[in-house]
């Protein structure tokens, strides 16, 4: 089974040498008081816990996955219970909760390094606390008051859950189709009738109530996305005095058996007539949806950095104790019957890009979650209206690229164990089927792919593009002075030219073709991917390179941001190079088949 | 649950248009009898085999695994003897085996594209008569009169099985640290003692007896690899007469829980003095044994194909089945709901990925496959000598290249499926755990890659290679009247001199370091087998450029071919391009870390 350190160290350098956090919080209302010191008081509890109790039953989920009961509950893995109810005492739920509904009222760039650290330490679990987060910042921003008073504090404390019920058996990426009804009664209420699959964390036993925020159509409603509202559906329905009372009529009508997230209870609900309360207006329930979904999409970006951060080091401990062979370029380990692997050249090509990915990931995702802070805190107007521009523009580049990166990593973790890998008991191979499902849920990685390039780069003719691009070539304007910079830069340079003229030409072929914008997508975000994530290793080696400049104890720690730096440079940004040849062959390759001649 | 159906109009394409097979048994002895009507009669056979014995078992065994039963036994999955029963009755285990053991002496490349629809249709299943192969050529090849006498006719027959057991807790890869003893008994056998792990097949219900084939160390022997031999340990000591006498003492001590592959057992093999015969010299074991490893590497690569194929198929069935979202350019399916998903450039993209891998591939190891039937049959010395070292070069790129795009057309059959190819009644993810093996055994990706570029091209200071680029550059030569196929051929020129001065280069550099060869090793076989597939499109375009010139009922199937080589050099190709930037930036990226500081 697979083991979990909190990588303090890591995140420290992001917060501190590369994001300057406390100069961030400085300029945020509210949260003048947030230093260093705090937060690694926040993190050090918080790493316990995730090493300690959530870490160890990871392997547990795995094998036990859910069971249902006779009478429709669904029992979680063993400890799984106990260890919420750990999580809800620690009052870990409402960290980054607004005050007034109980809630500390931390930045959520402070709850970011916290899930990161439970989803690492076990992601399965860490979806039941996770759903809660769009439940409340749907209610939150789109909820009337009453809705408010009755649902938020609950699931601040983590008293209650929730989930996101969207996607039904015929309709996942085209919400469009769904069928589920929703009829208003007498009362104001609805009453919401239908089906949805794959609810994660759609019935369980850890919390007392758990709220559904549901998409449904009403009568007469237009067909498509114009047609369909959202609903607040909880399994009990509160009392006025927020007391539990009445069995709401709806179900968890079967478990998914899938191939990994076993631990988490993947749901088919069936709704018949149950009251729910309609969120926001009327037909405008996907505009609502994507508050969370946006919310829910840098989440997953996280489960991918999580993956290639629980690879990686599964991966270096067992490199560095398997032995087997003899260096090439002569013995390490001259005493013993053969060296450790790690000394293997490609061996070490594994394991270092699982640390770029999973370090450069978190240095990309902690960046957004300042944007963040700055959208949901800053009294600025234009400093929020950039921040949410450039979040928009992150969030499909985060969710799909960290989640096929994490995949990546995932499987070259199984591969550093070799045969091992494939057997159960070492937990590799878990954390390559929990990996999997990242690609696909919250929009596969083909959904972000269109949402990037065709929805926000060409959708708003490149212009999208600009603060990010702007935002490169600054920094490499800025970091010129220091002379070992200047090779990432030239690359940097060279690069993002490279984005603007590619974007242009593919808008030009849009113009002729519409089919020339799916054509380039997918390769158009993994292109942006790597170019943001070196970004990311070249302002992390400047950071590196100003530390060993000002003298440090920490010497072998900043070196190693440099190599890394240097690795992914040379091993794995070239990948750039293929995404732009095969950009530049268009969708003719792929649309002169006819769909019948595919197979004979 | 996947289906499949043996793609015999493809296979009937390689084996017509593209390798001539015809014209090629003509050349060997004792095959001029095989004819494409012959072919077509077995082919047909043993696609209803594989289409409606075994594949509806794939499922099964995935979910029912293998049992291992209080007296040391193992049950395998319902279906599974039956099955197994049958395919000895319809004598398919002799198929390709000599004619003096009751085999039937047809030509390797007649059984390969059996085992290949076996393979497809249930990797699991097929693996049991698989390991048999290894066996009766390693008893064959370097087995006593003695040993045939008793092993040979009920191996071919199917009455028997066989397994392969090399790899030990403690060593995979390295075999040289092996620990089983082998202590010769007054009787001119050996007593075996020691266990091995990972044995397929080790242990079942299938056959009445298991002839297993064990590396053991004999006492006094030399430290390390040469001081290793060969045995043939069977379950039951057979006596004289070939009946079944003793039980032998081995046993399995347990099944290994794994991540896909669930239907072959897969087992902890425990031998404790049990009767071993030698098998060729003594300690001249591993180079004995490397008689049945290319055979298995071989095998492997077909299972690379084989879940390239189900991918394929699966995900074209669901893309044009499932609706949602129209397409870009105006909708498709104007009656429907939405456009089957088939009519998005992304999908295609991933259709014609695992086509192109699929197909490409087949023409790649049923090339091999004739080269196989040189060295066996042909009574020209110079030609088998040439068929040997070009077996020996493709097998690792093969073996690697093959798995490694298995795999990825495996995952990109379940992102195909969406969130619903995460669940496990689709099929499709159980095609992604099964093929993540062939990755890992006999001989990891990273083993095969040193394998081709340290022993074979580099140990050869590059002759290896110069066989096959005058292949390909012959090849060129030949096709160039064709006007149609000069982009493909520029490319594949650009391509062969690239590589024959990138071998150059990676050798000159590891002159002065050892580690260059590691660091560029993986690039470098991926590389390669990009090249080899590229000339299989070529040739295949080729070939249906010429048919459809000679004019013919089937134009769609060759426009196909055409269309599919399109794709592979427009969106698959320009990956070498990367690969060779990768490669020339060398090992220091790799080896500068301390390897105490990749984590802190």
């Amino acid at each position: 089974m697979t083991t979990y350190k909190a990588p303090l160290r890591d995140m420290r350098f992001v917060m501190q040498d590369l994001l300057h956090f406390e100069k961030h919080y400085q300029s945020l209302p509210d949260c003048e008081e947030v230093n260093q010191e705090l937060i690694d008081v926040i993190l050090g509890e918080a790493s316990k816990f995730s090493e300690e109790i959530i870490g160890p039953l990871n392997a547990v989920g795995d094998e036990a996955g859910c069971e249902m009961l006779e009478n429709g509950e669904v029992k979680t893995a063993r400890g799984f219970k106990e260890a919420y109810q750990q999580y809800v005492d620690g009052g870990w739920p409402s960290l980054d909760q607004p005050a007034h509904y109980g809630g500390q009222d931390l930045p959520m760039s402070i709850g970011l390094p916290i899930r990161e650290m439970n989803g690492t330490a076990n992601w399965s679990w860490s979806m039941y606390p996770g759903l809660s987060h769009g439940a409340m910042e749907t209610i939150e921003e789109h909820g009337s008051e009453e809705l408010k008073a009755l649902f938020m504090e609950p699931l601040v404390s983590g008293r209650w859950t929730g989930t996101m019920c969207l996607t039904e058996a015929h309709c996942g990426t085209d919400l469009g189709l769904l069928k589920t009804k929703a009829e208003q009664t007498s009362n104001g209420r609805y009453r919401i009738t239908g089906s949805k699959v794959f609810v994660s964390s759609g019935e369980h036993d850890l919390a007392e109530n758990i709220v559904h925020i549901v998409l449904a159509r009403l009568p007469d409603s237009l067909p498509g996305t114009k047609g369909i509202s959202l609903f607040v559906v909880p399994k009990f329905i509160p009392g006025d005095d927020g007391s539990i009372a009445e069995r709401n009529n709806l179900s968890c009508g079967a478990l998914e058996r899938k191939m990994g997230i076993h631990g988490n209870s993947t749901c088919l609900m069936n709704f018949d007539g149950a009251t729910g309360y309609l969120v926001g207006e009327e037909n405008k329930g996907l505009n609502h949806m994507f508050t969370f979904m946006n919310f829910a999409r840098l989440g997953t970006g996280l489960q991918g950095l999580a993956h290639a951060e629980l690879a990686f080091q599964n991966s270096l401990a067992y490199t560095r104790d398997r032995l087997q062979m003899r260096s090439l370029s002569g013995p390490k380990n001259p005493a013993g019957p053969a060296d450790p692997i790690i000394v293997h050249p490609d061996v070490r090509r594994m394991l270092l890009t699982q640390k770029a990915f999973a370090e450069g990931g978190r240095a990309l995702i902690y960046f957004a979650s300042t944007q963040g802070d700055i959208l949901t805190k800053s009294d600025d107007p234009e400093a929020r209206e950039l921040a949410n521009h450039v979040l928009g523009f992150l969030t499909p580049i985060i969710k799909a690229f960290l989640t096929e990166t994490g995949f990546e990593s995932a499987n070259l973790g199984l591969q550093c164990f070799g045969g091992h890998g494939y057997i159960n008991e070492w937990g590799v191979e878990q954390n390559v089927r929990d990996a999997r499902i990242g690609m696909l849920y919250e929009g596969t990685t083909g959904i972000q792919a269109l949402d990037l390039l065709g929805r926000k780069v060409l959708g708003t003719r490149g212009e999208a593009l600009m603060p990010v691009t702007s935002f490169i070539l600054d920094f490499c304007k800025r970091s010129r002075g220091r002379k070992e910079m200047r090779p990432y830069l030239k690359t940097l340079v060279r690069l993002t030219k490279q984005w603007k003229s590619l974007t242009r030409k593919i808008g030009f072929a849009a113009m002729r073709n519409r089919d020339a914008v799916g054509a380039a997508s997918v390769d158009y975000i993994m292109f942006s991917g790597y170019i943001l994530l070196g970004v990311a290793w070249a302002a992390s080696a400047r950071a590196a390179y100003r530390r060993l400049e000002q003298g440090t104890k920490e010497e072998a720690f900043y070196r190693a941001k440099i190599q890394t730096a240097e690795f992914y440079f040379a091993k794995i940004l070239p990948r750039t190079t293929s995404l732009l040849e095969t950009m530049s062959t268009g969708p003719d390759p792929l649309m002169t088949m006819d769909e019948n001649q595919f197979m004979f």
